[in-house]
């Protein structure tokens, strides 16, 4: 067994010895979403006091309103009760150090299969998510206030979006552990709501 | 301003105002990442003993293996160097209480734009992320051993993934708070490797 398997297995046995949140519902208690980013430092839970049951958190690189997170939090709404969105992406992000060039160049030399070019990848079709044909967009990231009103647009006049939901941007500062608000991108939800 | 943002907000002053976690490296200090749950009930760095600077922590509905969650867990092994995987579906999951249909029909009385039907959304092509004419896959779940092995499945074999990376399968009870692997999927990953 691996180390870091043991270490997750072993933090998990001792949160189970504890746990006495078994009985709480499916639908967030607070009713509300969270979109942010997966980096390591950011501990959503935390940084936005939120204990177990209360709110969807949902992550990727970078935070962004991907087709799948879109996806997330429309089911977020309509089969479990959101009512309030936040998109929070963050200071010193990783999807501002390269662009979609230089990941080619990273993934050129260690591609699995010669029908893959170093574009992205050509999706058989199978399983879920399936984009057959698709490049990949990284979706990296030129400034972070930008990004967050981007992706709070891209939310906001999706046509499967409510059009009346509160939609909240904001940065993390990582050097701090501060939310600030970009007031523009709030103020998308706003004006359309 | 709404009662969420205000609480969310306060409850960030608190946490920034003990933060000492300013001087974190961007890449994960412990060299893994976990795709999982959006569900509110799953706190991952509580079920798996994650500190911030940790772990790059993935989530959407379901926790499936989406391009989306791919392109973020490629950026996480080729840019910050994470070398170990937990896809981590779990009980009583809100993807296992409806279908496509049941969705498009939920959808269907509530859309904005009739250029949309009630199939799912035809992207604009404009913002991240779009995936023009692409109708929804909302990735439901039938069996939650099931969907985490057709998810490490569908990572193992994705041409931009390395071959040799070690990937675990669970499920996260919501019962007990307990991680039980999911011995299937993770050979998957060792078959191949």
């Amino acid at each position: 067994m691996s180390q870091i398997l043991e270490e997750v297995l072993n933090a998990n046995a001792a949160y189970a010895a504890d746990f006495d949140k078994g009985d709480l519902p499916m639908p967030p208690g607070r009713n509300f979403a969270v979109l942010t980013c997966m980096d390591a430092r950011l501990d959503p839970a935390k940084y936005a006091g939120l204990a177990e049951g209360d709110a969807h958190v949902i992550r990727n690189a970078g935070g962004r309103a991907s087709d799948d997170a879109i996806r997330s939090l429309v089911i977020s709404y309509k089969l479990l009760g959101t009512r309030e969105w936040f998109v929070i992406h963050h200071t010193d992000c990783g999807m501002e150090t390269f662009t979609d060039e230089i990941m080619r160049g990273l993934l050129a030399s260690s591609l699995k299969t010669a029908s893959v070019d170093a574009s992205g990848w050509h999706d058989s079709g199978e399983g879920p998510g399936s984009a057959e044909g698709n490049y990949v967009d990284w979706l990296t990231i030129n400034d972070n206030a930008q990004s967050v009103i981007e992706d709070v647009k891209r939310i906001r006049r999706h046509p499967l979006v409510p059009g009346d939901i509160p939609i909240y941007g904001f940065i993390y500062d990582v050097r701090t552990g501060r939310l600030v608000e970009v007031a523009e991108a709030t103020r998308v939800g706003a004006a359309s709501a």
